[in-house]
């Protein structure tokens, strides 16, 4: 089993058109995961983009409910818009994949998941880990979660994957990032780092200056490591380029370019 | 808590174009419902009417997986795309729910339920009794199942119903369709029964020629009022004209015009 994450910025250009999509980009990830399929299962998370993040900043949905009436009413409708927008980003990875014949189903991510102030504190994969028994490849997504601390909340792509990684141990986990993977330094300014033990990432937390807070609203690089980390217990985790045609497919062989954690 | 199941028949033509969709009609009922919000808590579970039934028939998602590889995946494609479709049905609802200012969210049924040959044999209600608490209505639709027996199947919202009413309790099942109520013959040609005991509706099921079998895809009137039968064990149930202005209030309020099973 490979968990793949697409990130926001590999499919959708954030500053760009409300709700953009890059459908040529995903349709080449789709067919580097067809080269693959069904000798490996797969399971699909992707991330905002373009999509949810202007209903989640609008109506600041990772801050919580404000306890009072209408207040209340008000986020309760945008943390539904928030979800519905992520639900046509889904939409159009799943149009994707099933045009390359690949069996992928939508999963609500916020139908199964909660949160307590944005950490998975409940889950059922039931569904997904049925879904994996009959070869489909399930496509989950950063979404809108009912938090148990403070009522409404944002879970991440990046959390799922870290989640999904514990439980399922499939044998590798791949962020498709639009950077070349980890850099000891701004990415494009230090060095990539192509191999990366899991006793090292502490020390290169400190040196990127990664304080216990994240970076931006879903976690960045810094999150992204601090879950990586989390995740080297259980699996193999790539850092890739999935801009890049042919870097995906290095990935799941093994000998691609990007960085490697063991 | 009250449980409101929209019949496809109610919102959209199943004999006119694809996905048509009775924006007024929902309003209206949406309105209906805003009357006695939040001093009541509703779940809302919809049909497919012209939405998914191409999709589901097409692909005959109940015969299940034929065992065979490529039958397999053209049929779980046609599984997805029934999905996707019934996913476009319930954005319409949540749309018309959210513009009336009531804090509507959508709960992928698939993602939660399980069934064997239709039956639901497993399910996962957390999310949905988390959102109910903080006042969210969640807004459930017939849908594709994960089927243990088969591989897939189709899950009818009034399974959904039969189902959440025997977990939840509700003061009240309502169940709108495009007709008065519950007729002793034809609609339109027997007698409108507007009070039913529980124990009287063998008999009429008898008298309704209603088989082991049912009568179409998700299960017509026979198959409502079996449902009805399991379900007056644990609530009132109404059936309603949702094509008639103030009939819904009329249940809820316990003075309408339809059929009362008590």
């Amino acid at each position: 089993m490979i968990l793949v994450k697409i990130g926001g910025s590999v499919f959708s250009d954030k500053a760009g058109e409300p709700e953009n999509f890059d459908t040529e980009t995903v349709r080449r990830i789709a067919g580097e995961i067809a080269e693959f399929y069904p000798n490996e299962e797969f399971i699909v998370v992707h991330g905002g983009g373009s999509f949810g993040h202007y209903h989640a900043s609008e109506h600041a949905i990772r801050d919580g409910l404000p306890g009072e009436w209408e207040s209340d009413r008000r986020k309760k409708i945008g943390f539904s818009l928030t979800h519905q927008s992520m639900l046509r980003a889904n939409a159009r990875f799943i149009e994707v994949f099933l045009s390359q014949n690949l069996p992928a189903f939508s999963v609500s991510t916020s139908s199964i998941f909660l949160t307590e102030r944005g950490e998975i504190v409940y889950a059922d994969i039931e569904v997904i880990e049925r879904l994996l028994e009959l070869d489909f490849i399930p496509i989950l997504f950063g979404d809108v979660s009912v938090d148990v601390a403070q009522g409404v909340d944002i879970l991440s792509g990046d959390q799922i994957m870290a989640y999904l990684t514990k439980m399922l141990k499939p044998k590798k986990a791949i962020f498709l990032m639009d950077v070349d993977g980890i850099y000891d330094g701004k990415p494009g300014e230090g060095t990539l780092i192509p191999e990366l033990a899991r006793e090292e990432v502490p020390g290169l937390l400190e040196r990127l200056h990664c304080t216990a807070a994240g970076t931006d609203v879903t976690g960045g690089i810094c999150n992204k490591l601090r879950k990586a980390y989390e995740m080297a217990h259980y699996s193999e985790v790539w850092f890739v380029n999935g801009k890049v045609p042919g870097r995906l497919s290095g990935a799941i062989r093994g000998d691609g370019f990007g960085t490697r954690l063991r």
